[in-house]
């Protein structure tokens, strides 16, 4: 029942790679003086498997669950607003909504169960698995079929996605508790302590991350026993994660650039890349978050995101406003002159 | 004949400021959790005078101009290209003019002399001064009617941008060589050592780089007893630098909030500070350079860019660059949902 993770990923064409290396080194500018934006452009020729690369069309899919786990009091939010927000998305007012307009992305919102069940909302899609996550303090954050019911939302949403010829995919998460469940699974999957890897939130104080430290530390310990990757994120992740982390390994196998956002995306990076390494090829990393963990997290992917706007919103709000970032380097390597076209002298 | 440089700078509206960050605090999402955006979201409203800010018409001059220090052999790139990048602006190959097009921004490119003189290029805007400076390694850069033609041409430009009713000015520079003005400016208006503050510019090595510190050692003991900013401006900077320079001012003047680019036009916003102080409140910040000196420069006007992609190009392409993130700031201020909007639940 797992074959899907097993598949292998595309391979980044490393002859498009060299040729658009070369390219820009024809360019009207000093040789690498466009700094990040060169590389961006190379990664994404290579990914891509053409020298022009492209940026236009992203798919950016918020997965919303809620986590067993706001039980414990580790959010400065009530849990309600997971099932308000999934509203807000699809009336156009969260933060991603606006992006997705502004950028003319597409935007799927996938409601994988929420406590306070909105129910139909035009422009949701209903994948419910339950009403929420179990605790992690006390159980297994997730059944098997749970986790696997996660993993398909993910892979159906990069179908979805390569269906409507996507360049770029985007993941986004809203789950009140998640940053508590990513922080947990981190800890577990890098041997982190929690103090190291646990933050504000939506905006604890001292006391409340204190507080939520000693829950993760209880799960760590209740959950010792868990030995690999996809056993650590059933039993300490949550229903986006997870459908994140499908979702990444999906479009991995598909051939479709990931562009991440932040903490918790990034951490359902960290948990497909130790189910299937080499989805990491296929990731470009957007944003450094305020959010505590975030830096180990990046570390630990040996990634160097394009912005560090002391952002710390989730929904994949960092991963959109990276995106002109990406189309303008594909413009810049598409569009700009070479010394030979414009008649300029070279060094 | 430098009245208009005493003239006063408009100033912020703190009354719009306060309602704009009121206006933030109701959105949906955790209070700070859109970092910077919510910064200059913020800080437009505040230089617009309007609580909803708007980046759409964005007018980007650039300024080019040869140097005579060219002829202490400071740069990779012959001094022919200053002139032949001048119809490369206006063909459309060059960096800034892709991102002109692709932000959909008004390019005005300005021609204040060059040694390769294009002639009359439909698109370039003739303000020739001379040939180029003089080499500040025996005289004056610039006589004081070179400097006040340079002042005249970013002032206009100003003028130009606010006749077509611009959100927001950025200025960008080509000129072979000017780095090394650039750095021995920065050098005299800082009392900082050339070692600090002296890069590769175009691509130098180690040795040329220790040439150039030599050359800008030179300078600065010739002109030592230079103890004004206009002075230290005139006899070390360039047409470009100086037309900058006013136009910073004249913007402030006028109310146009500026976004700074890279290494040249940060010197240029520096030296701007230091003929008229009020004039950094009106400075936003685009990038930080990989050009050795920017930090520094940086540092010194307490300026936080925006981004830090190891861009080193200028032409003001990394304000270019930074544009999206105005628009999307903007975008988010404006039309995200208030909590009591969408029915969400506050914290």
């Amino acid at each position: 029942m797992n074959d899907w993770l097993a598949a292998p990923t595309r391979v980044p064409d490393t002859a498009t790679a060299q040729l658009a290396l070369a390219r820009q080194g024809t360019l009207t500018k000093p040789p690498g003086s466009l700094g990040q934006l060169e590389a961006i452009a190379v990664q994404l020729a290579s990914l891509q498997g053409r020298e022009q690369p492209r940026a236009d069309r992203v798919w950016i899919a918020v997965f919303a669950g809620d986590h067993g786990v706001a039980a414990e009091g580790i959010s400065a939010f009530p849990q309600a607003v997971t099932g308000e927000m999934l509203r807000n998305f699809a009336h156009g007012g969260a933060a991603i909504a606006v992006l997705a307009r502004e950028l003319q992305a597409t935007l799927e919102v996938v409601n994988l169960g929420t406590v306070n069940d909105p129910g139909d909302i035009p422009g949701v899609r209903r994948r419910i698995i339950a009403p929420s996550t179990a605790n992690f303090c006390t159980s297994a954050a997730m059944t098997q079929p749970q986790l696997e019911a996660a993993f398909a939302a993910g892979v159906a949403s990069v179908g979805e996605a390569v269906k409507a010829s996507a360049h770029i995919y985007i993941g986004g998460d809203m789950g009140i508790g998640n940053t508590t469940a990513a922080s947990a699974l981190a800890c577990a999957l890098l041997g982190e302590d929690p103090a190291i890897l646990t933050g504000a939130g939506t905006g604890l104080n001292a006391e409340g991350i204190a507080h939520k430290v000693q829950v993760i530390q209880r799960a760590l310990q209740r959950h010792a026993d868990a030995d690999t990757a996809r056993e650590r994120l059933r039993r300490l992740g949550g229903f986006e994660i997870a459908a994140l982390a499908g979702a990444f390994v999906a479009a991995a196998q598909r051939g479709l650039p990931v562009l991440v956002d932040g903490f918790i995306t990034s951490v359902a990076a960290l948990a497909a890349v130790r189910l299937h390494p080499d989805v990491r090829s296929w990731l470009i990393f957007a944003h450094r978050s305020q959010e505590r963990g975030h830096a180990r997290v990046l570390a630990a992917l040996e990634a160097e995101p394009l912005l560090d706007l002391g952002l710390r919103l989730g929904e994949a709000s960092g991963a959109a406003v990276a995106v002109p970032l990406l189309r303008l380097a594909c413009a810049l390597h598409n569009s700009m002159a070479t010394f030979a076209e414009a008649g300029v002298s070279e060094a």
